[in-house]
């Protein structure tokens, strides 16, 4: 492999060919903002396969991706891009911090969908943004939040759809955005059951990282991770 | 005096004529989400009279405000509304809830200003919104809400020039807006030092309610709301 130019919590990225990197998904998961660590050997390999059929879909749909092809089971070859520290946040049905924050009660729908913003910085947990916020800091302009809600809410019609027919409900999922050279916004990172959350209809079984953060055994969270890649990859 | 029909943590709302309301200012103040509460006699008539000034100020220069007439020294005649219980914060200067929340230092300058929209909900703390949190609550549209932005950036013009012909400056405010019967967004609410941060030039000398969240006695407290009264009516 080349050189590794940088490091994340859940992924190593290494310098490729000209405008490509290689990024390779590791064992590892956390919660709590990198409070809790543990390694979950298969994980990269799952979190990797899961990724590259969710950034095919898209593609296929015409939302732009920093997908390229894989080099290996666990290491994605991608466009390179300057990606904005940023999580933005399409949720479906409530769940999570949302019901914490604001008077909001467990399983409420959203339709439309709620899109949020937050500033990527484990130590203040990850605060929330908004426009205004987004400018100051010089990490998006008004226009390109816009166009960023158009894309998640065309990525949530495919992933939905997806997950759906599958057999399971997408409550909600995480994207990150990067510009290419020509300074267009493209979804980078990965889409994997770290970054959404999937659930069994009726029975609201969890399938995604929610076990971990809940205190599931290890196992149990593979267990989910694996079916849900065997699942989504007989509809993708 | 007529009926009353609501109460908050600092004022009394009346009912009067037609399409009109009395609100009057009582004495007390409150810090840290009404969890502090002191009786500071005369504040009521300070924040009435600081309040009718600065309405009449925005008045002045075609902001619609609530905003009628006094009844007596503590008691506003205004416009009835349906009030959107959301507190919209515009700064000019970082400090206070921003420096903690986001990786911005105090004294940090804004500008253009940053604009937030709290929910008005003590018991979760006054939550931060977004206009995909304000159009799910019916809060308010996003054509509102982008109205209101507009309506804020006048207002600091106003209120930031009278605010500096009194030898001081004008770090941040909040307002808070209703709809009359027509569905026009109107400034309501009070204008006062309870709901603006007013600092000297160079010392930072505070004059607002931060010198009672910070634990000044109470005569300090009231000698700042005496002083800002005196120095903005000279220039109002």
């Amino acid at each position: 492999m080349e050189t590794l130019i940088g490091e994340g919590k859940t992924k190593q990225v290494f310098s490729y060919e000209d405008n490509l990197v290689l990024l390779k998904f590791k064992d590892s998961i956390t919660a709590g903002d990198g409070a809790r660590l543990d390694i979950l050997s298969g994980k990269g390999v799952l979190n990797a396969q899961t990724s590259a059929l969710f950034f095919r879909l898209l593609e296929r749909n015409n939302i732009k991706t920093h997908y390229v092809g894989m080099f290996d089971d666990r290491t994605m070859i991608a466009r390179k891009l300057k990606m904005i520290p940023v999580e933005v946040v399409l949720r479906n049905i409530a769940t999570g911090s949302i019901v914490k924050r604001l008077p909001i009660k467990e399983g409420e729908v959203f339709n439309p969908p709620i899109i949020e913003f937050f500033l990527k910085d484990d130590s203040r947990h990850d605060p929330m943004l908004n426009y205004s916020h987004l400018e100051y800091f010089k990490l998006m302009s008004r226009k390109d939040a816009e166009e960023i809600e158009s894309i998640m809410l065309k990525a949530n019609e495919v992933m939905k759809d997806a997950v759906s027919k599958a057999g399971l409900v997408l409550y909600d999922f995480k994207l990150e955005f990067g510009k290419n050279e020509k300074n267009e916004l493209i979804v980078g990172d990965e889409i994997s059951l770290d970054s959404m959350r999937v659930r069994e209809p009726n029975t609201n079984r969890i399938l995604d990282k929610d076990l971990y953060r809940k205190g599931a055994d290890l196992n149990t969270v593979k267990s989910a991770y694996e079916e849900f890649l065997s699942r989504i990859e007989k509809v993708i």
